[in-house]
């Protein structure tokens, strides 16, 4: 696959896959296993222990399923509602509309709050829709935690207190593929009942396993659902639970010792820490955005994302260039603007098992990329801006001798 | 993990997942990359073209779904079929009953075909049930290719006879899991709709990719089927196969690069000869059975599987024992009899990238396990009556110098 | 390079490289890492104080030396003798030999002590040569514990008994690389000054690190040893171990990883448990070969090798073709014979990380290439014979659930 | 070994061992293999005509020794010259001052030009040596033709045109370690006798091979030099290179694939790209040092090295402080200075496989250790510099499509 390969490391900056880390890779550098040995049930026990730890849950339950974020939200929804529920449903970009696609063609009914895209959820509207709603048949909330179309973080928090506020029943279930194991995410403490993530995000692993978090309310839900489903059904899942297997059908093998491996290494960074470096890495690429005189597409910043940032350019330019010579010609991977932003912004994903240098690499290349395509940037402002900040904020690596 | 070490190398005899070779664990140790690449489509090309080979198609479409054996049955199905439709299936073990349970949970009417297990799909009631549909109620006949419970392979040439001597338009869906690449399958040839196998099973690599294959009528039947699904959905595969950049959701890098080593391997070795090869290993291992004087579960010469070996053990024997043993004494993975076969049969699988050599050390250690419990087995006698029909039969390696 | 690959695994048996476990593998799958950084030398004390458990040690210094066995050797010897020092050295087969042969160009002055290949070291001659030696000008004895040409064990606790019995000071120099962590072997209670053996060997690693280990005395020696040496010096060694940062060169990072694991997984299991089942495993091929009617190289019982055993074919075939039989037919890697019994032996290596039904495949696959070239062998036979000793022998596997 | 686990990647900037890239890492991912079936000569003979490319000689013989840059040292010398032997040698830094004590210590006769730390080698003493020695006295130059320890690199076109001035018939060794495959090399051309280099180095491999590679002239003499030796014996080598079985003893399999695989991604990339690519890094290297304020140890511009720069620090700043900061907080790996300049430089290795933006994140790294210890650097300044000049050089990566 010559066509790949470019001197040095790629410097891989999309919002997911994200860059595996090598204990990772090493984890998952391995043959395959009768999974009916006694081994992979005692494994798994501990991985679904220590999962729950990055939900910030403890009476959630999780299913490790062999499929990605949309596969994710597929399990989320079919479990908890039936054809024709009535669901809210925010609408601020490229991927909470590709879940209201979906929910829409799972046939919900799908009450979609629209906003602009750099702009978070509309919370005004749920709160009216929540008051009206004195029958409750709205049944579920569905909120994408970061949208990483637009790099816009939404209020969890706020949903729920609205929720109690209007002491609704309805479920609340969040999408926090590009979230979870990054940003502040508080399951139990913000009543959410469905939470998702995707291996290839935060966790910094391949693609192929969709972690879905439910609530003993969420599962309480699945029991009456009407909602086809099979694969996705989680009552499969309790019953192997249940006998102590644990797998209703074959698990990859390899993506279990990676989760261990991923999982070993964020207790040792420790989870809060994690957040924090997130946080540092975010507020370090809006530095530079802003040095070099462009504007971040999420409008406030009350919902400034800590792990992608959309980058307008100005009108004259291509972004889907800028993504072209990152990739021809400085072995740098950055986010194309999808749908409506398609040409005008690019992203950087800065999630996942990500350094400080690391980021700099990127950000110096996008200067390069935007003086080779004649955006008037000044060489290095944006890395000196970034750095900044970063020089008195990076703590020493606390598991180093 | 240290529960899963035992010193030399674990001989694994579970159906599935089976063996890796090495250069596909080499080809899967890497990082992720953006798979919006202009890298990743170009790949991705090759793969759907040369998969289609060992489907022995030329027309039909294949579809790489990030998930399991399961998940493929529920593409095939919803793609294809309506709520409500008549299907005829084969009950003759526990893969081809959970099939049956999906159909039904899926709502589909489903006409069961049921035959004792270790008995293949009987084609006589089909005829019948062929004959009597004048109306063309039956929308699809399902079978799997070789029902991995009891190593019992149908005949889908005489499937498709009958389908074509009645002009029977239903459509034709194979599961095909413990089949394709490994036993001797034609989908053009026998007129299949949808075939389907995981990428676990005879293609040796991880699980986690269920790949589907589906026939112009199939892709037809995808345009009218109203089954409710979204992850599984075809159509947005083959938009964005329109599209050129294939993937409607995040793909497995890791799992592409595997697929394409796998390939590789494959067509190095000659498919037919990769077919030839588990027919020795399945002939090999039914001598060693009988030279135990132990039953093979599939009562018919006509069924016996070369991928899989069910091996009756006589009533005063555990089979689980039998298979614990391997696990803690003899590092030997072997596959359990599963629900009415439970503690009836043990199952010696075959098939993937496996040779000779490896087979024996598996028969040499059922021998000594046999013996362990108290069955009066001669050591040496299975491996002597094995190694007689290989020793003249197996080929030099062609690729070797 | 496709002129390696068959389907399925290589059976690698012989006498070194041997078996990586998948463990050991995975550790060493790394990029490089800064040498000087705190962190290699914290693991480099781990490894030296650990290696010294393999060779039964509590007083030696171990040396980590890039290089093979032939380099260990070198260190050995031009690190504690002076040009023109006598030794008594044991010629018994092809790699006591290239040991002499490196003892006489190193200009010492080398008493060759030449048994029939077959036999062990004839240490009647040694007596009565230090009965002889009243002015003490035999300055070291070098024997190979081991000799892996012929598999021929010898009796290293008799040589000491005799240095003790004629209070002889020579140095007592031994080539442990087909014996040390898989025979039985005592540095400090058999007296050895300097005991080496090399990382592809029992340690089932790659090529590339030789381990010398040196008694007090042997570092005493070095001291004034007058023999030229640059790259083996102990000295550069010892001057960084007291320096703390362990190593004069760069080390291969990948080895010292690898070694890592490699004794994790040798005091997992047990040290003496892994001689114990060396000794399964020769003597389970001893009883094949007998079996087969055909001669162990190996003259007397109290010689035989548990590591490697060399098998004596009729005169009318060429052992060289059952070995390229192996290679082209049954994906089985023998030894061949070397320099006087080339064409007459065949070689299997049973040391290193490698369970029972392993070499039951190889001891399957030897019986079939016998059968190939017209050997009256019957097959089965040395299976059963192994197999009978084996199965009421092999313990559960200490570190499985 | 957790005190290694930082997050994300570390950035290993000292001058070997460096980075190695992916393909390679895979390419050694792998189990042994018997080196003495007929794949591993069929291998190692294209090893052995394609690594001749890397030293531009035609007529040149390689050697692929088990060791490492010392070891190669060792055998460029005891194989072409005696005990006694007078050779000329350059003292400019760490290394060449290694490499002089090796002469020494093997007892040859070694006439020491010493320049001081931070020049090149003094020629015009070389010259009035060589006008000297009408006699033939003088058996070789040594030279480092780039010294690691300083960043200096020596005009070896320069030393080979003295020869041929004098008419003089001494040898020409020289070490290649961190200069071969990153800088401008020709062998032949330059009329050099032995060249040597580590895997380690700029074919980014791990340790452990120490590559050799001698003229008919070198080997000429090879066949009458008196120097002790045996491991390093060339004539071992050239005995079973006729053999056609290549290996006097057991080489590294991971190593002779991963030299493989990186001498391919060299070809693919074009060696001359690969050399310009040398050029642009460490001219940015120090255009950066040069924003900083800082001083290049190397005192004049001929002998800028590409591969190195050492970095000279104000007197109040301990330079180790620099590196032991970078490992600690930013996962950066720099070289300390040693031995007289220990304290007074840190060093930026550039080679190896290696691109713009990796080294960008190393200078943002630098900017802000220097300005974390005090000294008054404008953060950004050195990348800016840095990228002022790559930003129109960078060539669009061929491989790419």
């Amino acid at each position: 696959m010559d066509y790949v390969y470019g001197p040095g490391r790629n410097h891989l900056f999309v919002p997911g896959p994200v860059n595996i880390p090598e204990p990772v890779i090493r984890a998952m550098n391995r043959n395959n296993e009768d999974y009916r040995s006694p081994a992979v049930p005692a494994m798994t026990k501990t991985l679904l222990e220590d999962v729950k730890k990055i939900f910030k849950t403890t009476s959630g339950i999780p299913f490790l399923i062999p499929t990605t974020g949309t596969g994710a939200w597929e399990s989320a929804l079919t479990n908890t509602l039936s054809p024709g529920d009535r669901i809210v449903s925010f609408l601020i970009g490229q991927f909470s509309l590709l879940w209201i696609d979906q929910q829409q063609r799972l046939n919900f009914n799908v009450d979609v709050v629209e906003s602009e895209w750099g702009q978070g959820a509309n919370l005004d509207v749920l709160a009216s829709k929540l008051a009206a709603d004195r029958s409750h048949t709205i049944k579920a909330v569905c909120i994408v935690h970061n949208e990483t179309a637009t790099g816009v973080t939404n209020n969890l928090a706020a949903v729920r207190k609205l929720l109690d506020d209007y002491r609704h029943p309805a479920l609340f279930l969040v999408d926090g593929v590009s979230s979870i194991c990054a940003l502040d995410f508080r399951m139990d403490e913000w009543g959410i009942d469905v939470a998702l993530t995707g291996s290839q995000k935060a966790l910094s692993m391949p693609t192929g396993m969709g972690i879905v978090c439910a609530s003993p309310k969420a599962i309480e839900a699945s029991k009456t659902a009407k909602s086809v489903r099979v694969f996705f059904d989680w009552k499969d899942y309790l019953k192997f639970y249940n006998m102590g297997t644990f797998w209703p059908y074959t698990p990859s093998i390899q993506l279990l010792y990676g989760l261990r491996a991923a999982l070993d290494l964020i207790f040792e960074e420790g989870l809060e820490n994690v957040i924090a470096r997130h946080s540092r890495l975010g507020k370090a690429t809006r530095l530079a955005v802003n040095a070099w005189g462009l504007k971040n597409c999420t409008q406030k910043e009350e919902w400034y994302s800590d792990t992608v940032t959309a980058v307008v350019v100005p009108p004259y330019i291509d972004s889907a260039e800028i993504v072209r010579r990152g990739w021809k010609r400085y072995n740098l991977s950055l986010g194309l603007g999808l749908n409506i932003v398609a040409g005008k912004v690019f992203r950087i994903g800065h999630l996942g098992n990500l350094n400080e240098l690391q980021l700099l690499a990127c950000l110096s290349g996008v200067e390069m990329i935007l003086k080779d395509i004649g955006y008037p940037v000044k060489l290095g402002s944006g890395v000196a801006a970034a750095a900044a900040y970063l020089q008195g904020t990076i703590p020493m690596i606390p598991s180093r001798i």
